[in-house]
């Protein structure tokens, strides 16, 4: 007899980008970091954390974090519930809420992991497909009635970000959970976080590893009303968060002006990218995040990512339909960026 | 409607010892942390940090760690499982192995998570109680055919540890897991650790929060062969260590000189310590961890652990059958366990 549960021994895992050596030489436009560094503030507390803290437990809520954040978000802190990374809190919301018929229901294409935390928890997955234009198809995720409804805005791969009255409509008609994974919102026009405050069923979620450059120290968080979050709260790990994240986070949060400069020349970046890959005879989906969903010419796209990949720059190839014929491709620094176009200018010539 | 699964409703959740804010002046022995400072070496790492490295995602298996593990234990790499805190891996084994009738079977009082990771996952518990000599109920255990079973040796609270003669008996008995928690390995007179290679079902787990004095940094980890883990990669957070701790924690394991020299004066208090408790009346145990569970005189264990607090000196009180008699007392320095010895003595005049 296997040592496992069946749904455990049936699954494969989930596959994450690759991510090669430090000392590894690769432009890496694979995974979605931010090619500039974290704040200057965040690293000072780093350098100068007290390593006698570290004898003791850290907080279990994380609280000089949520203090932090709660400043800059404007919401109590008890409306802040901190994580190990914000997949640590989709994690708690898939066990919290969710298990066989409590379903998960998502637009697909979208965060791959959704999928992966319900074949772990044994949850009946409704995907509803995006139409070509990434309109949500609110009408038949309100029919699918999940336990808990992940709507990733700024989406990925697409980059797309869905209105808020949009958002607002499908929290209303929802008798279960609404996620709306922010984790690209650093990089968009708006966010949804007011909707906390208009529905008590909604849950926003937020990541330190793109828009703040700190994906190594792994802190995320969920906002929502504290009786959303209680039962969040019963289902993590009594210390979630070590000491130095919590210390490194909130000293992040608190500098909005580094994150905000840092998402500017990211935004102007991409711009840049998406028209010089339309050059190329890509077609370029508008991005609202930090990443452009690029359909490579000739059905290439398998090709040139391998063909890159020698050349050792990443980017990201989804090998299932609809995504097959584009490339993910992360904004990097100006001169990564333009390095990806000297190198596909060769390769499509 | 609940948001929640029937099951976490019905819960409480964990309640961990109390935590008080770094400012405030308390004699704290309540939660077994290390009284002693962490290896100087590990710190120096962590004020070196490049925090330029906590702009990528962090090695999905920490490969660093367990190469600086592997060498300090005598294990391949692939035979180590690093975690958010050894809770992450006890968590990543319920939900790996366990669910409904797939059972956990533990002797008790034991560590109290395991249940709390049960209730979360629905998995039924068999508990098993050991009788007032500590000895572990074997044959017990082996009828309740668990798909996992874990022992805690040293056991908390009561400090006692299991023979291996014993818990490789019980290993080649059971079909399911046998996970043997040692996460006060670094206060005992041996460890277990040899057994995952003469049984494919044991995995033994380890923790930086006692012995290396960094329950801040959040860093744990499992031993066992590679088939076993697989089944637990599958479910872990892709990216569960931070590039801190796996940095920190591979410095403080290649530090053994430091953790054996704080161990040692642990354990040379722990010896003073439970003679003056003796003296005063108390009844303790042999302990082999970095806490005693002393049996008050006069019945008066709840008693005393009200004035103590009250007196600024935290030790922990389990209100419940067997142990509602007793206090567990972590080993402090020598001048915070005279503190405790003084205020004992006044409050037994």
């Amino acid at each position: 007899m296997s040592y496992f549960r069946p749904s455990v021994d049936a699954m494969t895992g989930y596959q994450p980008g690759e991510q090669p050596a430090p000392g590894v030489k690769v432009i890496k436009l694979n995974t979605n970091e931010n090619p500039y560094p974290p704040s200057e503030a965040a690293l000072q507390v780093l350098r100068g954390f007290d390593g006698e803290l570290l004898r003791r437990y850290p907080h279990p809520m994380a609280d000089s974090f949520r203090d932090a954040a709660s400043q800059v978000l404007g919401v109590p802190h008890d409306w802040i519930l901190a994580g190990n990374g914000s997949d640590d809190i989709l994690n708690l919301l898939v066990r919290a809420c969710t298990e066989g018929d409590r379903k998960i229901v998502y637009p697909t294409p979208t965060y791959v992991l959704y999928e992966t935390l319900a074949e772990i928890q044994d949850t009946k997955v409704v995907e509803v497909p995006y139409n070509d234009d990434y309109n949500l198809p609110v009408e038949q995720l309100i029919e699918a009635n999940g336990a808990i409804t992940f709507i990733a805005s700024p989406n990925s791969p697409s980059g797309t970000l869905v209105p808020l009255d949009v958002l607002s409509k499908l929290a209303s008609h929802l008798s279960g959970v609404l996620a709306i994974d922010e984790a690209y919102v650093d990089f968009a026009d708006y966010s949804a976080l007011e909707l906390v405050k208009e529905h008590n069923n909604v849950i926003v979620l937020r990541t330190f590893s793109k828009g703040y450059s700190l994906a190594g120290l792994r802190l995320g968080f969920g906002v929502a009303n504290p009786e959303l979050l209680s039962g969040l709260i019963k289902v993590k790990d009594s210390y979630n968060v070590d000491a130095v994240a919590c210390a490194v986070g909130a000293a992040a949060i608190a500098d909005q002006a580094h994150k905000n400069a840092s998402a500017e020349r990211v935004k102007a970046s991409r711009a840049k990218l998406t028209a010089d890959l339309t050059q190329l005879g890509f077609k370029v989906g508008p991005s609202q995040a930090n990443f452009v969903l690029a359909q490579a010419p000739n059905n290439k796209a398998g090709a040139l990512y391998q063909a890159l990949k020698e050349r050792g720059i990443l980017v990201r190839y989804f090998k299932q339909p609809r995504l097959d014929d584009k490339l993910r491709i992360t904004v990097g620094t100006e001169e990564q960026n333009q390095a990806l176009i000297s190198a596909l200018t060769e390769l499509l010539a």
